[in-house]
Formats: C-alpha cells, sequence, structure tokens
C-alpha cells in the first residue's frame, strides 16, 4: 500500500521543507497540495521547492481542474517539474471548486475534464495538440516523452465512470472500506467496459488521520465530514440508497439528515454538525490508536485502496508522520 | 552596479543548480528566466528550484508578459515565490512576444501592461483588486504585504513611459551607452512629469557577455543584433533619426538596412546578417578581455545603468560566470 | 533562554537532516552530538552534515575530551567547521568518559583540560602554539580569527573552578533547579575570583524532556538519574551535605543510595534503579504537559540557567520538539 | 575511464559547494582533497559538506596517512563517512609528508602503511582489532560491513609493492604515460606475486590540467614538476634508469639535474626551475587544446591507466570542469 499526506494550504515554507523530509524517512511516497491559488498560494513553487529536498518521493496537485490555467501553460508546469525532478509529478484532477468559485466561475464538466486528461497526457508526451480556445496547435520542443499519471477526483457515477475511462487512478474523499469499495468498483467497470486493462488502476482514499483517544480524534477531524459529508451523501441517496454495500451508519445519517433539511431555518451557525455524529466521522477517517489505525488500513486495502493519503490538516503533523513512520507503515508493508 | 545572469529556456536543472550557486559566490544578485512556455519551459518550476540552492540572489522572468497567465493566477505565483524565498522575486514584464504568438495570439496593449503592473502589485500586497475576465474582486488571504518590482522592457516611446510612470525599472535589451541613455532618460522624464519621485528608478541593461578574441566574440553573439537589431532600428529611425545622441555606426547601420529593404527578395536565408557589421555586434554587446568589459560597462554606468545583466546563451557560462567573478565586478564595484 | 537539543549517536543520517531543521524552524538555536568515536560514530561527519540543512543553528560535541585526538587536529577540525558553517561551532568539553575508557585509557586531568580550552582556542584564533606531543610549534595559515566558545561540563568542585576561570560557559548534566544554582554559583565564584567579567558566562542544564502522563515520562527517562544519578550524589554527599540549598529529595536519595550500598551482593541486574524514586527522576528530568515544562523552565531560569539542552535519547524526537516549538518555547521566550 | 578532481586546501567553501555539482554534472565521479591539516584545513568537514551536494561522486583524501590520527578516530571518521554518503568513501594512503613534517614528526614505514590499511579496513567492516596505540581492542558495534576502497600512493618500488599486495589501487601524481606503465606495472606484479586478482586493481594518475597555448599552459603548472619531479627522478635514477621504457625526455632531465647538483651553490632562489624543461612540464601534465588532452588520456588509458585526477591548483577551475564535460569526457568515454 502506498501511503501519502496532503499539505493544508497554510503550511509554512520552513515547516514543508522538513515534513516532506520526514515523510519522505518514515515511508510515504507521495506528498499532495491542494491547488486553489487564491484562497492558499499557488501550490507549484512549494511542489518545486520541496522537490530539492526529496529523492523519491512524488508530488502533485490534490486537485486541480482544467478551469485554473491555461491547458498548454498547465502541460508546461507539470512537464517542467517532471523533467526537473526526474519524473516525479503526478496530477489529481477534479472539476474545480474553491479555485474556481471564488472567482465567480463555474466548475468543468466532466466532458472538459476528460478532454483536459488527455490533451495534457499528450502535450507533456510530445505531441501536437490543439485545444478549445488557442488558435495554433502546441507542441512542445523539449518534451522528453514522460507519461503523466493523472488521477481524478470523484464521488458522483459519471465522475468514477470518466477516472474509470481515462484515468491512472481516481482520488476518493473519505476513509470508509464499503463506500471505497463501492465507489472504485464503478472506475474498475467503467474501464473495463472500455477495453481498459485495470490491473494498474489506483484507488486513493484521502482522509484525516489522527492519534490519541477517540473523543479528540473525533473533535479535531469532525470538520472533514462536514466539508464532504453532503456531497458523499447526495451521491448514496441519489444513486445507491438500495445497495447493500452501503454502511447502515450511513444511512442513519442520511436519514437524519433528510429530517434536518425540512426545519434547517432556525439552526444555529453551524447546524450540519448535529447530524455528524461521531461514529460517521470515525467511519470517514482514520482515527485512534496505532493499532486502530492498522486494523482500518487492512479493511480498506481488502476494498482496493492502492494509497492512503492523509489530510494533513489537524495540527499535530510531525507526530502523525512519526507515528506511521515507527508503527503504521511497517505493520501494512511489512 | 548590479550584475544579473539569464538562463536560457534549455539550460538543464543539474547545470542550473550549479550555475545559480557560482553566480551568487560570484558576485551577481539576480538571476533572470526567459518565460516562453511553449518554446522553452515554464520557467517558474526552475525558479523555485534555483531559490533552494541561493541565499541573497534575486529572481524573475525577463520577460513576462499580461497575456500568459489568468492575473489572479500570476499574482499568486509570485506572492507564493515572495513568500518561500524571503522576498526574493522580482518581474521583467513585456507586451508579449514569443511566448503569446507562438499560440496564435496577439501581445497585450501598452494600456494593458499598465493596469496589469498596478493590479499583480495591488494583490500581492493584500488589496481587494477586480481586473477583466474574473466576475468576482480577489483578495489573498495570505498576503504579507510584499511589494513586486516589476520592471518593464521597452524600446517604443509609449512603453518607455509607461514603464517610466508605473514601473520599477525599464529593462532594454542592448548594450550601446547611447541608446542606453536616450531610452531611460524618456522613462525618467515620463516619470518626473507623472510626479514620482525617480531616485530608485533602475535602469537594466540586458544583451550578451563573451570573453575572447573579437572574431569569436562576435561569432558567438551575432544572433543577439539580429534578434533585436530591427526592432531597435525601427524605433530609431522614427523617433530618433536626427537625435544626436543616436551613435555613428547605427545611423549607419539604419542606412544600410533601408538600402536593404528594396532588394531583399534575392536574398539568402539570414540576409539579415550581411546588415549587422562587426561595429554593430560589438556595439551591442560587451565583448573582448576583462579590461575591455571593465571599461564599457564604466561608460553604460555613466549612461544610467544600474545592471547589466548577461545573456547566456552562447556557451561557455561557467567561464563567463567566473572571469566577471574574477575581474570585472570586483573592477566595476571595488 | 536558549534552547538545545543532543542527538544519540545512533540518530539515521536522513532523520537528523529533517530534525535539525525542525528543531531550527521550531527555535531551538543549538544542536549538540555526543562525541565518542567508537561507541557511537564520529560526529563531526553528521554535524557538517548538518550544517548544510540550516541556517542559524549552532553545533557542538557535548562532550569531547582532550585524549581524544591530536590538539592541532581538533583544533583544526573545529576551524574548519567554523569556517564552512559561518561560525557556527561551540565545544562541549569534558575529562574524557566512555570515548577514552572503551579503549582502555584514562581521562584527562582538569589541568589537562584547562591547558586543552587555553591553546585550542589559540590555535584556531590563528596564533602560534606549542603543546606537549608535538615537536615543533603549529600555526594555521587559513585561521580566521575566530573565537572557539567552549563550554566546560562539570560536578565537581575543580573542574567547575575550571570551568570559571577558562570557560565560555558549564554544562550541567540536571534539570534539578537548586543544583543547577549550587553548580553553577560555583563557577561566578571561580571567575570572578579569576578578575574574569562573568556577565555573559553561559550555564547550560542538559536532560531529557518528555511529554504524556508522569508514568510515562518517568518510564522513559529512568536511564538518565541511572546514568549520572551515583556521579550526582558522591559529589553532594562530599561536598554538600550540610549545604541548604540541595533539595530534600535528593537528600533522601543519597541516604537510601548509602544504606543500599552496605547490601548490594544480592541485588538484580539494574539495583540502582530501587533507589531511583520516581520524584528523583522528574526532578532530574522535565516532564509532564506543556504546562509543567513551561514551570519548571521558569524556575530554572530563576536558577541562572541560559539553555536548556534536551537529551532526545527516549524516542518521540519529532513531537518532543514540535512541543517545544508550538508551545514551550513561545510561553518561556515570548 | 574515471575522471576526478583534488581540490587543493584552500578552496572557499563557497565555491566547493558548487564546483562539486559542476563536476558531478559534467561526468566527473571522484572529488579528492589534499589532507594536511595544518598547511591547509582539516579536510572531512569540507568532504562531509560536499557530499549533501552531490548524489554519485565519490570523495576521499590524497592522500592520508597513519601518522595524523589514531586509528581508531580515523577508521570511524571514514565509517561515518561511508554511511551518511550511501558508501560513497574512498582513502588515498601515503606515509605522510607535509602533514607530518610541519608538526616536526617522521612519515610512516611502508609497513606501517600496510598494517595500516588492513586494520582500518577490518574496524570498518565491523571486526575487531587490536593496533599499536590502544591498549583494549576495538570493535563499532555500529559497522555496516562497508568495504573501504584503500588507494596507495607510490613510486618507490617498496611502496609500489604494498600498494599491490593490499591496496585496492595505486596513485600515481604524475602524467606520463611510460612511468605510468613502468610503476603500475610493479604494483600488478607485486599483487600476482601475492596471489591476488588483480582485474579490479584502479591506477589513478594524478597531475594538473590545463587548457590554452602551450606557453600559458606550462607557465600554470611548472609548479607541479618542480613539486614531485625530484623525487620522480631519484626513484627513476635509482631504480630504472637502465630501463628501456623510461622517456628520453626524463633520461635528459636526469643528466641535467645531475650536472646541477654539482654546482648548485651559487643560483637563484629557485635553481630547480632551470632543469624543468617545458617538454618536461609537457610529460608531467595534461595541457593544450581539448583534442591536446584527448589524444593524451588515450595514451594514458593504452597505459593502464583508470582514472585520471586532475590537480585544480592552477585557477581557471570553473573552465577546466567544463571543457572535460564538454569535450574530453564525452571523447573517452563515448
Amino acid at each position: 500500500m502506498e501511503f501519502g499526506i496532503t499539505f493544508k494550504g497554510f503550511v509554512s515554507p520552513d515547516r514543508a521543507r522538513y515534513l516532506v523530509r520526514q515523510a519522505e524517512t518514515s515511508g510515504f511516497s507521495y506528498c499532495w497540495f491542494y491547488d486553489s491559488h487564491i484562497l492558499w498560494r499557488e501550490c507549484y513553487p512549494a511542489i518545486a521547492m520541496c522537490m530539492e529536498h526529496t529523492k523519491t518521493m512524488r508530488f502533485g496537485p490534490c486537485v486541480t481542474n482544467p478551469k485554473a490555467r491555461d491547458w498548454s501553460l498547465a502541460a508546461s508546469l507539470w512537464g517542467s517539474l517532471a523533467l526537473q525532478s526526474g519524473g516525479r509529478i503526478d496530477v489529481g484532477l477534479g472539476r474545480g471548486d474553491s479555485s474556481v468559485r471564488v472567482m465567480g466561475k463555474k466548475p468543468a464538466t466532466i466532458a472538459q475534464m476528460t478532454e483536459f486528461t488527455q490533451k495534457v497526457k499528450a502535450m507533456i508526451r510530445g505531441e501536437e495538440v490543439s485545444y478549445g480556445e488557442c488558435p495554433e496547435p502546441v507542441k512542445f520542443p523539449w518534451a522528453t516523452g514522460y507519461e503523466l499519471p493523472i488521477w481524478i477526483g470523484a464521488y458522483g457515477p459519471k465522475a468514477l465512470q470518466a477516472a474509470g475511462e481515462v484515468g491512472d487512478g481516481v482520488i476518493l474523499q473519505i476513509g470508509e472500506p464499503e463506500l471505497l469499495r463501492w465507489f472504485s468498483q464503478q472506475c474498475f467497470n467503467a474501464g473495463e467496459a472500455a477495453g481498459r486493462d485495470m490491473s494498474n488502476f489506483k484507488v486513493q482514499a484521502a482522509a484525516p488521520a489522527y492519534f490519541g483517544s477517540k473523543e479528540d480524534c473525533i473533535e479535531a477531524t469532525k470538520w472533514f465530514p462536514a466539508m464532504v459529508g453532503n456531497h458523499v451523501a447526495d451521491i448514496v441517496e441519489k444513486y445507491g440508497a438500495d445497495n447493500p454495500d452501503i454502511p447502515s451508519s450511513l444511512t442513519s445519517y442520511i436519514e437524519n439528515r433528510r429530517g434536518y433539511d425540512y426545519s434547517k431555518h432556525g439552526q444555529s451557525d453551524n447546524p450540519y454538525l448535529d447530524f455528524i455524529t461521531p461514529d460517521i466521522v470515525d467511519s470517514f477517517c482514520v482515527l485512534g490508536t496505532p493499532d486502530d489505525h492498522i486494523a482500518k488500513l487492512q479493511t480498506m486495502q481488502k476494498a482496493g485502496v492502492t494509497q492512503f493519503n492523509i489530510y494533513l490538516d489537524n495540527g499535530d503533523e510531525e507526530n502523525i508522520i512519526a507515528q506511521y513512520g515507527k508503527h503504521v507503515i511497517p505493520a501494512i508493508n511489512g
């Protein structure tokens, strides 16, 4: 199983420089960054910086989108990073959330995401490519033939289908094993229907990890189901309500949320928190003692997860990486 | 006098890593990169990389343009580089040449260049800014108040005026002292007319430098007047023909070129080279022995040049930097 | 108050490279290494390595001795490290313990330690120096005038006197405030008696720090009083038994140990642990919550301690450094 | 053919940091340092520093000696450097010249050099070793089994015999192909007589290299035959006068020197220079155009040389390394 970390946008450069080395030394092989240039910072200077302090770690945005920059600029950026790091760049791709909405723009369509995937990979490979807004076709004279791995972030059935059809992997923002199996299976089905060899298709579960008492862990990570929960619930409610794979805790969560929807007017500032029970936080994240982490990761691994990517958004980064290096990664990978 | 180097786009990352350290150790304080993401590579990964291998060196594109990337993206990129380098980023700005033409797009207007300068500086400073294509105003919550120095690349009177009115400096792609004086004076006049304090306004002469016999030097650098010569001649012919500051060698060059324009059809592949005499190459560049370099730089310094930026496009980079470090910079700066 | 860490000899180079950056970023200004080339490794390659990954951190052995290497070799080594780090090397000096005993050699005398201090400082400064085993006087043509700070590790009255007379500081391997005051006062008295200005004399308390429940902390750090306790007790018993500054917990410890001495034959493998009560461990170390650390350090500071040097020998290095950076150092230094 | 550089002792740390990267990028695989801690600086801090700025470059003293430091200290130093560089340390060993003479001590005997080679290799490998001045046998608990390559610097027949019997290679301070063949053959003969497999035995020619007119080259490198010439001549005169392999230029040199010996009283400050003809300088070094270097190195390669180690003592280091990277190394190694 691969292990990754995701840096939040506000990590200081001085901390990032040593945390990325700590992670590499501790057995992590991926370091992802939020790509949201207004709320956080443009992440590629930090990626280029961290590459200079590591030898084998791979990097990438988690996730970027087709609206953030001109496509040839995006391809040149990632191709340049590939060249100067010895091929250590991947890309996580979504339709565009905070980074486009904050500018008053709309997310990309799934068709645009698919086309972006194919054309950016082709440009970096060195092919001549025409794309939407650019009057002339583009070809990089300096291309080295690098094959950029693109992971597609998805929940909904059409995005999962696209991930299976054109992606090198899927990014699933959740730690719940049954949902991970149910979501990723849709990618495999789509890929196989399209005639692809899916044996190397990668499945990333991206979620917070935290050590300590369950109470402390839930307090530190409840922001995560608050952020992704409604989105997941919408999907499950719409497409998977009668699916026997959907865990019962999530079913109750959906029921509670539904009730809540009828009476939301009189709520406090963060009304959603009422419906995010400790069980839901626990199922969405990886929490507790090192042994708890190991047990949950083994279940996730059985559900097909090939990479666990820790959202390092909770403080305590040094300790989380250290615990994974000392206890969790050796137990999982032997 | 400040000294800078400009890396060509194809410099290998391994060479750039040591050349930038060699330059810093040798007394150079600026390292510029071509910003032309299709012909060369996106330069900011290389800038971020080089920042990790230096302590005081300042970096920047020479030159970027307002069409290359969304303005908030550009501002976030440079703001991020400022933050992680301890404030070691400047920007050289033009209207857009190879990097926009190769995509079939048109250069920016001077008005766009002026607006870009003001709005990008404001965004990086932390102000809320509205700009053309963006539906919502943009404000970086992470801004640190950094004041981005923007140097404007110019030859024509309107661009020189803009540089004087809104720029922190001007970039003049030529090594000829009288033209440098004539061009830069237009910036000072415009700035003073606009009520600015011009005492810290910077004047950069960007040109090749080369050591060896005059023949070898001219052979290695004649590409430079070929690249910028017609552009300079157009300007001089249009605005400065009767100006006593214009050196006689350039006047003859303009005459020769004019004759040439009438008969160009039957020429060989590089007909322009016929009109670029050794004298013109010598006047546009800095060539010869260390003492020749020192003498020319003293003249340029008297003409108001505050930075000599060497276009490192001629091979022999290690030796050029070493000669400047051992002989030229100590002689000029004591 | 300055903060330091001491690396144990077995820290892996990959961990040391990031831990030292973490410590610098977290507010530590000293990084010490055990100097015992057979049991651990020769520490100067690691010091030189860590210097390349830091900007302001100071380094040094804690502690070396006059018997480990030829004096001119020692002086050249430290002078070279000073030169290539921009003057970031100090030396901690003792009479020689594990590093000499393991070779079957005897520790240096206090007179040798004093002479070593003076002659090594003089050689690094650039003076011509004659010393014991060397037939010819030695002078470094490359000396830069660096003034090497030498801290003397001491418990006994004669070593404390030497520290006060010729050292730039004293290293006291204990965290107990009253003993720290009593020991360091002897240095100040000796220095003042010798006519030195003692206003910049430095007092380092070197001891383990640990976070968690008192039980966990004591389990993790009881090796420390076991290592230094008999030594401290000998000194207190011999010279300070009737001193009102000696804390009562230590007085009982000495009483217990004395009784123990009469009946030691029938003991288990680690009989000394019977007499090291949790109170003794707690008084020798800095243990508990961040607030406990802050409170103890404030007491130590009032007792005259200018640097707290954490012996990082207990696992959990990343977390200890992180807690100091987030909570303890800001509380102490504002 | 391997290529190496040797840094003189006075190279500034800032220059060494980039020169070693330049050399690695240019195809050099060894970087040697003078080991003479009084005249120059202790070289191991610089070696550890340079290791942090390179990935594959190997390092070592050229040459150290058995008298410079306690043998367990030397072994711990080199074992530590091996550990933190991923096994990138070799040792060049001689009897001790400037570094022992300047202290008024005598060089080691060849027997001591042989014993040092065997015992230091054993200690680093992890064996328990007893040696001269150390009362107790020494064993490094942290040893990793690293096999330290030791190259022996030699001219005389007994030292060459020792190199063949116990060394991993020989260091010959001369660039003259016939002498290189004659000297190295003595190593092979001795090794084979001792029953060793000599197929991997390495032969290093260490000499200056310089580019430019022959006059400039000879002016810049004549210090080298002045330094090593009498030594070489003594050996040739004593053991090889009637050997048909000895080149005629050297024979005349020996004759001239002999005549000179009779009349030396009335000479100027550097009388030896009278007998070092341009031919001798040219034969001892590698001089001229890139093509001249290539031709000479091909002859040296045919004479059995496996590494050419450039003494970088002549200024112009950046240019020499660059010329080798651009022209010479590609021509020799394809």
